[in-house]
């Protein structure tokens, strides 16, 4: 029983990684400029579709959720799938390939995504929420510190648990802070040094996750290769009351 | 929003990693055996006592809960601290030096430990509970790979946070059961990584930590560098009702 701080105060601003989002009740979010982080795939594609000039991106937890807007006018296009399919009567799914410029520039898509939506519901509270993808990493690591402020990275995870890709990620943001933060926590050494072992070859590194086999059985291995190019896009995401939009910076 | 598996399913028996106390009903506990770990310094100090032939030791979360025993009969010695100090009127602290044979041996020892209590309430409904420390890491994983069961690790964490000694310890039993373990989820891949990276030097590694420079205040380095011996005990506690005793192999 030894005492220890994973948690920040306000008097040391840092950079703290709740590495899922059954662990953000541990601390105080109002302090905090927080990063939402689901690389497979919700913030990788809303990230891309922002940058190629979607006008804003609503996530939504339920398939039901996203049917509703369609009766909000034809403006909405509508992103949902299941088991790595369209659902019938829906624009396009989750791949990030769906986000490019022709298909949404000047458009609002409303995304279904799970993971993502319950953990930017329960950041709500943060002082600003960002988002983070391998294509924004480093456009999002010289915003954050032009900031000055706690900062915390919030791991979307897989039904709030630890996930690699959202930690490995965290952990690349972290190594793009050092020298410009004061203090980090456990999480964030640990994410940061995951992040070391797997930076030469992500792919490969998650390879050996529990879920690549799944992956492959979804079809989805081109998505995957795709949420792992570093600095493809500049825009960031931000949340404006339950829409995503571009960041003025 | 790609499905993947952290937990492990009956079918197939695997080792899963629970990273901290708070994430412990995302798994069915009564599936596992349970181990849990509190390295600085609960379950070092337990498995040391032990070893060391005390008859039992009882975890209790309060220093209340611990000075009632001095009712029940002089046979109890009771170990608490706050601040790295023995509280008034008890008869030793959490150093795992106070848990020597010719202190504890055929003593029933009340212990109170937040974090390592904390962690063992939550998983009562498991089919077995046994504790990890490093001071009997090849013992305890020599008993696990007999029991072709599944087998969940439980760090205690801090304050239901993730913290580093605990994880790289549960990478230390994932390392031993490479082999006789069909599947590991994500948290046990990223523990092992991180003890990879720190088995060499585990001093070294955690020197790194947010914590470490109170612990040095605490003045209790003597009890971290004592926590980190491997193979020091071969005594595996295990939870009968309120007790842990010597589990009989």
């Amino acid at each position: 029983m030894v005492d220890q701080t994973n948690s920040l105060t306000q008097s040391q601003p840092g950079l703290a990684v709740c590495l899922t989002p059954a662990l953000l009740p541990l601390y105080k979010v109002e302090d905090y400029v927080v990063v939402v982080i689901d690389i497979f795939r919700a913030t990788t594609s809303i990230c891309y579709g922002i940058e190629n000039g979607a006008e804003a991106i609503i996530p939504v937890s339920q398939v039901e959720e996203c049917a509703a807007y369609r009766e909000k006018g034809l403006s909405y296009l509508l992103a949902a799938e299941r088991d790595g399919q369209v659902v019938a009567g829906f624009d396009f799914g989750n791949s990030p390939f769906s986000y490019t410029a022709d298909k949404v520039a000047g458009k609002t898509v409303v995304l279904t995504t799970t993971n993502g939506t319950h953990a930017l519901h329960l950041s709500r509270s943060a002082k600003q929420i960002v988002l983070g993808s391998f294509l924004n990493l480093t456009a999002l690591c010289n915003w954050l510190k032009d900031q000055h402020e706690n900062i915390l990275l919030v791991c979307s995870g897989w039904k709030n648990n630890f996930n690699l890709e959202d930690t490995l990620f965290a952990g690349a943001i972290v190594e793009q802070l050092k020298g410009s933060v004061h203090r980090t926590d456990d999480p964030a050494i640990a994410a940061n040094d995951l992040y070391q072992l797997a930076k030469n070859d992500l792919a490969g590194y998650l390879s050996k996750t529990s879920h690549s086999e799944r992956l492959k059985q979804l079809g989805i291995e081109k998505d995957i290769a795709f949420c792992l190019n570093v600095d493809l896009t500049t825009a960031i995401p931000v949340l404006l009351g339950e829409k995503l939009v571009k960041l003025s910076v």
